[in-house]
């Protein structure tokens, strides 16, 4: 399959740029016999619509999406699904002043590279508008893990040099402040910190803190589908993304192998457990049925207002000054993206792991 | 396909365990027409094998590969590439001891999990001795890239807490030093590390750099098989990666847009260049024809002498001392694994590169 | 990827139920700078429309297909090109009869069997309304294929007991009459014969032929993406398909070696130039450069209104009669759906063929 | 995934030519805990293999496979299973006469437009010998069908002009006559069309008919993964298949609706039953669970010692005459591989199905 499609048995194609006529989204492999109404993809769109606070772009899209096939009286019918959100505030105008100069830190240089033609009006196929577009397919993907009891939650743990105490760690906190953050005094301080950047014009960058809850053992198919490479191959699909580390991640590095291991330990009442979670509940690419912690760095919103040196196409140096208001950030925005992917990528393999043993296949059959 | 499959055009499929009868590979998709001989996969799985340097396990594994089809009168003839590298040191009994404990770190308890059964013997198919399979299929990678004049140089960054010196930064040496550094100093200063937490029965892990020089603008394919989303899943499937980060990578999180964003600049005599490289010379998931440069943390060999805290298969809990040689450290011997999943993943996107324009499709068939 | 999505390099997923809001394709692979309009498009769905012939169904359904993606300033852009058709006459209520019985010779028994539940409007999603998606992406196939000057031409070759007579064969003929047989006196024939069916509430099959020019030798991917293979499993996922053959097809299982083999000729005038084409233009699998012929049978439209014995969904037998009118017979409109599917797999395997020689890889990137 | 590789989650990829060093073929998603051993798949290699009949050639092939990996203690670990079968009588020099000579009727000349060089020794991997190692991996697809209770039967149904007479049809005779008919006096009288025409130096072809018992309803996943599809494609790539039919199949297409639909009829003795098979157990691309029947055309072998018009690789007209001694008729033994071709088609789209329900996957994951 090209490029737009992900997944094997859960099969995500997305399509769309910025200013055309709409964003789309095909979810093919989606069992037959789960309840989804268009309401349960919109709350999930709703928290990756801008404009939602004053540090995002205020570009008014409403994101409302419909559901186009493979629901019937209210249940998916196994047939593929089909999503649409129309753009309804498309100013292509705007977008004339980059129609001919390469954006430092934009996809502009590499499309045009790639493709000889791109659609550079709002950044066209390299729009991080691309994304709500996996936000819906993952609202569904979310929909099939919580038949199963599998939770995913992620949020922001730092912007630029902002991170949050651990100790004041509030999952509800989440939902309230425009940061994402599970620290009410750290958003705080990244909103300062925003605040500031946006006056210069320039930008923040931050990192995203994704965890798992209930995925059974067993999920991740050894060699090169194991859970962490589809994960990171997922998450790193995210435009922006720079990196991603599992549990202690590039700290394990500097650890000693007594350090870093897992200890087990059995008690009665609490079955098995692990003494410590330096893994992140991961290992040998398989998951462990404890609880999985991954990271992932977004790099700054290239859109900045301060000038900056480039060429034109014709290979003229030039300095660009954006004008326009751009988002100072959009790593609040991009949790929910880190949480659909989570979810696409869990869902496939989850259904790769009922495939793995034969007691397991005569259970489904019988 | 299923996990033990990675590529879309340039397939390779990996098979065996450690203590099987042998290991081996399949690359389907190798273009007919390339020069090949055993020795061209020769040279990489000795960068890779065992017992060559005294940090490495001294089990007498000489690794030799045999051609078993797609190669005729010298060339490779388009069908698939079977490689086999038979094993010749197998004393499953020195891993009795593990038939029925869970070795913290290990993927024995993963593994039981998700099958049920598995071939604990050496770790089976778990075991870092997966990898001689990947390597012998990278070098086949490798001779592709370089018909394109394309190149791979990965390397030893740090090893616990000693890091190379990028000032001292020598190619050569790469291949000098039993750690693979680039920097005979730090080499020696690792070499004192792994020393002395040899004599405490520990281990260490660190970080491995990767560079990709000549490769074309255009490769990486929006928005699921982005180069670098590609890369990272290549590179997570490696057994005791814990992360991975392009360019700046976890850094660029903590700079502002205007710090981060790479001005681009003309000259008539160098033509395109880029001021700065914090994006790792991949925008949008797509190469820019400058260096790529990643980074991918190793957690410390599991496999340690100290005793640990653990279970038995039936949950009774147990003190685990491993006892035979282990390595104390296998990041030297992971950089060509990392330089083969990187040179895999290259070609089979390349080759999509290609598909990606009508006009090198005419000239491809012209 | 999941069952709605064909192709590896040229990726063709459709989605839609006959009375859903609409029905669409994405395209993701389409290489960058080929025209296209929607026009292209809609001439050949045109061909598919039932109500154009007095032995179509009357449904209005105008099938106006729209380019939502992937096109910019009338050249594709190598994103994925997103189609669709609104569906404007939806009456659902004429399908209320069938909602509790299964139609003998319909895909109602079986998709309920498999997914529990179904939107039997229309047939859902095993309406043949599917396969105005195919044609629209076939369309865009043709589009690359014309690109490379290699043409596809399927006509009706018998329906029912009319077959056309080669000697009279007019390939204009196609485009004039309602049966799109290339013989105007077959033709003729052939509408009396549906005619009198037609009165008797009953309907007929036929037999589509298929040829390919100007398809250059080395298409198809030996062992199991054999040019033959992969063709087969394009058309006989075609509703109502029930055989396909090549060249001689069933007919050589009855010759002898020196019968069916074709012999090689070579005069300087013509070139290289088979004595026969037994083998349809494919051996190995692999196009051959001579002309391709194919033939497939389908079976009749199993929507007619004389009584049937059938049961409900509750497993009460009952007699079934189909009010509504149907066509008499879908072979004269499945002849550009066989086209679409031959386009898209050409083009597939097309792709692929560049790739399986390094001189081809290095003509495409110099 | 390239050509050589069939199945999505059951993955099968062969490798290896006529004449190399051995013939392999890598099972990987076979799932764990299936009794496995080196018997249960040389009982099928066996009835593959040639020199059993006087009507096969005499090449001495003992055709022992050996098992790599993916089995432990007598199981399957779900890891890649990987099976070598070693060539044993590799006599090149008997091909020197054709290394410079199109044979007519052989992949040579298409082989040689495509990948520029390839193995002509014995055919290479154009060979019926690849077969064997699709054998071998259909005894494992078998032996998963048989912990399900399902059943694949092929028979050779007619050699040239000779038929069986399905009144006479007896399963235990396929085993017992060299040409695998279901009716002995059929095969006498084709034992006796074989010895005429090998007297003579030519060939003969044949259908085979498959059966598959005991197949629930659901499987085949629309619309491009039917199960008449993916059965299509499978058998089709099989060399020497010039076609295939699904139940009444060609003959479908001159009969009436009213003909050709099955009623259903349900008593409470025998449950739902077909009054008539005539979709061959597949609607809607989809097993109804009544038994499937098809049919594969395969022409006649190509090495014949009759005199033929041919060309030489440098377009110089010459006459072949194959010497040696050569497969008068190649359909016996194909049986097996059509068997192996579906039980893998087959168990691909059984594991599928699972995943078409949350009802289903919540009972194997219960």
């Amino acid at each position: 399959m090209s490029g737009s499609t992900i997944g094997k048995n859960f099969t995500v194609t997305t399509w769309g740029e910025s200013h055309g006529k709409a964003l789309g989204v095909v979810i093919d492999g989606c069992p037959a016999g789960i309840p989804l109404s268009e309401e349960d993809i919109q709350k999930d769109l709703d928290r990756r619509r801008p404009g939602s606070s004053p540090y995002s772009t205020p570009r008014q899209e409403r994101d409302r999406v419909s559901i186009m096939s493979g629901v019937f009286q209210g249940l998916t019918t196994g047939t593929p699904i089909s999503l649409i959100i129309f753009n309804e505030d498309q100013r292509s105008q705007d977008y004339s002043q980059v129609a001919h100069i390469y954006r430092p830190g934009h996809a502009d240089y590499t499309y045009h590279q790639k493709y000889g033609i791109w659609d550079y009006r709002g950044g066209g196929r390299a729009s991080g508008r691309e994304t709500a577009a996996r936000v819906a397919a993952g609202a569904i993907a979310k929909k099939v893990l919580s038949e199963l009891k599998i939770k995913i939650q992620a949020y922001t743990l730092s912007i630029g040099p902002i991170k949050i105490d651990p100790e004041r760690f509030d999952e509800e906190e989440i939902y309230r402040n425009p940061m994402a953050m599970p620290d009410s005094e750290a958003a705080k301080k990244a909103e300062e910190y925003i605040n500031l950047l946006k006056e210069k014009g320039d930008s923040a960058g931050g990192v995203v803190e994704c965890t798992i809850q209930g995925l059974p053992p067993g999920v991740g198919e050894p060699v090169f589908e194991k859970l962490d490479a589809a994960l990171a191959r997922a998450i790193m699909s995210i435009g922006a993304v720079k990196g991603i580390e599992f549990g202690r991640g590039f700290q394990a590095a500097y650890l000693t192998g007594s350090q870093n291991n897992d200890p087990f330990s059995y008690t009665p009442d609490k079955g098995l457990v692990k003494l410590s979670n330096n893994s992140g509940g991961i290992t040998g690419g398989i998951s462990e049925g404890f609880p999985i912690v991954f990271r992932t760095a977004f790099k700054p919103t290239p859109s900045i207002s301060i000038p900056q040196k480039t060429v034109t196409h014709d290979m003229q140096n030039t300095q660009l000054i954006l004008t326009g208001r751009h988002d100072p950030v959009i790593v609040p925005r991009a949790v929910v993206v880190v949480e659909a992917m989570t979810a696409i990528t869990l869902v496939d393999l989850l259904f790769q792991r009922i495939l793995s043993r034969i007691d397991f296949i005569k259970k489904a059959l019988s």
